[in-house]
């Protein structure tokens, strides 16, 4: 089933109108290919009043005659954005007040812009409107985004048996990463996190020669693609028989899970979720070894919007998908994180990944 | 041995000097890497006449400490380009005019610093000082990478056994993306490119479910990262006893590729070594399949200055990197590209990969 391209540019052209813009231009990748369907690394998405065109090189002809929905396209030898601008330039009185992303555009970017187009046309800054829009799913890209979480959760429990004293993080890591690849996945979502003992503390550890003792903490934190959207899963394991504090951080961080994930609806601030999770924690002591948000958007890209973080004053909306994952990190210890991906309802929040959460010792 | 931090920001300050300029700003990271040794996700390195100050967040704290020189850390909360914009605010009049990377930097990133420095600091755009430096590699970098091109060959010819008809083509992906990460490399210096068939006539192919079968062309483009400089290496090998016309072509190629080595030295133009390619390639007919340019440099990144490209009139210098990389593309038949490293040097270029390059049958 195709995504609905037209009916995505058409409400972009709606946020356009409303800010009496005539035209945006944007040259992510993760917009375009959720605007018009194209996947290539090089492209200039001009949506226009009636129409949209995309501007890419000659490498990407046949890829793009392919792919792209919606929008025309324009095959361009030199500077994608001197042809979207000279575009620009020559609808004349037509198309004046454009919109640029101003997070995403280089400030040479803008000025080549500026110079293609001419004088006549107006460049405004526009703050993510389609990054806004990409945040709320469809129908569509749940059944997706279903589908990268139970193959994300299958690799996770695939790995398992290779959690074992002796393995190098970095041998864990290509272990994962090969599978993932074996299993479908086009790729790994971001660089495999495996962390052994104390190097569990850093909640950022990349994987390094360190081996595998018994009696260790074990954190993964892994994500695929599959069909362009990610999913994002962490799961911390006990290699021997663990201490009771070990036992009870991981039951802390479990329940500081569940309290978010109840938390989770549509309707809420992304704060409140941040909160429900953290307060698990100060209840336990343990708030202050929690040092990070306790979730972000995830779709086409890792990160995206909304972030369920303290300060956080957005309604949290139907068919948002974030991330649940609060952790503790004691330095010169060791730390436990719990991840899971969510879709808000106006009811419950529906859990993607599908990997056993109870605490594992191996 | 460790690089030489201090001299490489000596020579920055020497050109911000020269250029009339107090201090420059830079938040790319392997512009961070090459400065001052830090490698996290996240810093903004204002470079001062005397001394240089890398501003990341807490999660880096540790891994700061170890791994930067000739800086002083600042741990921010927050936002790092505030810190940044603070510092400058603070040094009242003494730093007045400072650099920043306009090929980089967003447009929202550059009000922030505004904003944050006030309006005493004049920010005035530089164009790639730093790539620059990095474009001409030192005794220690030519080590490194002598390292990475070997590694990324013996990953090559580790996998040649796998190449078998019914193999798919992102099942080889994972196989050689695999042996990279178990044989040390820290990963793939970019998505591994894997092309069967008439899908190796597509010089950016994404690795496809497509199945190998007997009389095919297989263009393998590979790149691992090994302590953080990248090779980049393509082979075209053939599965089965090639018929003439491939033969021909693969002997074209092979021999463009060998006119481009002996025309690469110091101060002749990069556009002179894409043209010595081309050349042949014309005289063999082929040149029109030649749809891209010769070369690029290699460094940090897997794709830096210079570019071996048509128009490209900047003298080569001892010590860049390059690849070296001529190839015939036909459509709906297929593609041959081969692909080596090599250092510029007043005489003759010394090849880093060591890859065989003659025509394999398998």
């Amino acid at each position: 089933m195709q995504p609905p391209y037209p009916q995505r540019l058409a409400r972009i052209r709606a946020l356009l109108r409303a800010s009496k813009m005539d035209a945006c231009l944007t040259l992510h990748r993760p917009n375009i290919l959720y605007l018009c369907g194209f996947s290539g690394s090089s492209g200039a998405l001009l949506i226009e009043p009636r129409g949209a065109r995309l501007f890419t090189d000659s490498r990407y002809t046949i890829q793009a005659a392919d792919e792209v929905h919606g929008a025309t396209v324009g095959i361009v030898q030199g500077s994608l954005l001197a042809a979207a601008g000279d575009r620009l330039r020559r609808t004349g009185a037509r198309l004046r007040r454009v919109g640029y992303e101003d997070s995403r555009l280089t400030v040479q970017q803008l000025k080549q812009l500026r110079k293609a187009s001419g004088a006549r046309v107006h460049w405004l800054p526009v703050h993510s409107p389609i990054e806004r829009l990409r945040a709320v799913k469809d129908g569509g890209e749940i059944v997706l985004m279903k589908e990268a979480a139970e193959l994300g959760s299958r690799v996770f429990e695939h790995v398992l048996p290779l959690i074992k004293p002796g393995i190098r993080e970095f041998e864990l890591a290509a272990e994962i990463e090969y599978r993932m690849r074996r299993m479908g996945a086009s790729g790994p979502a971001f660089e495999t996190i495996v962390a052994f003992g104390e190097r569990s503390a850093l909640p950022h550890a990349r994987p390094s020669g360190r081996r595998l003792r018994k009696n260790e903490l074990v954190v993964l934190d892994l994500g695929v693609i599959l069909r362009h959207y990610c999913c994002d899963l962490t799961r911390t394991v006990y290699v021997g028989r663990a201490p009771g504090r070990i036992r009870g951080w991981y039951q802390a961080v479990l329940e500081a899970q569940s309290a978010a994930r109840h938390a989770l609806r549509a309707g809420v601030t992304a704060s409140q979720v941040d909160e429900a999770a953290r307060s698990v924690l100060r209840k336990h002591r343990l708030d202050r070894f929690f040092t990070h948000s306790t979730g972000h958007g995830l779709g086409l890209e890792v990160h995206e919007e909304p972030r369920l973080a303290a300060g956080q004053k957005q309604k949290l909306q139907t068919f948002n998908v974030v991330t649940l994952e609060p952790g503790v990190y004691v330095e010169g210890v060791g730390g436990i994180r719990i991840e899971d991906d969510a879709v808000v309802t106006p009811g419950e929040a529906q859990i993607l990944t599908t990997a056993q959460r109870g605490f594992l010792e191996l």
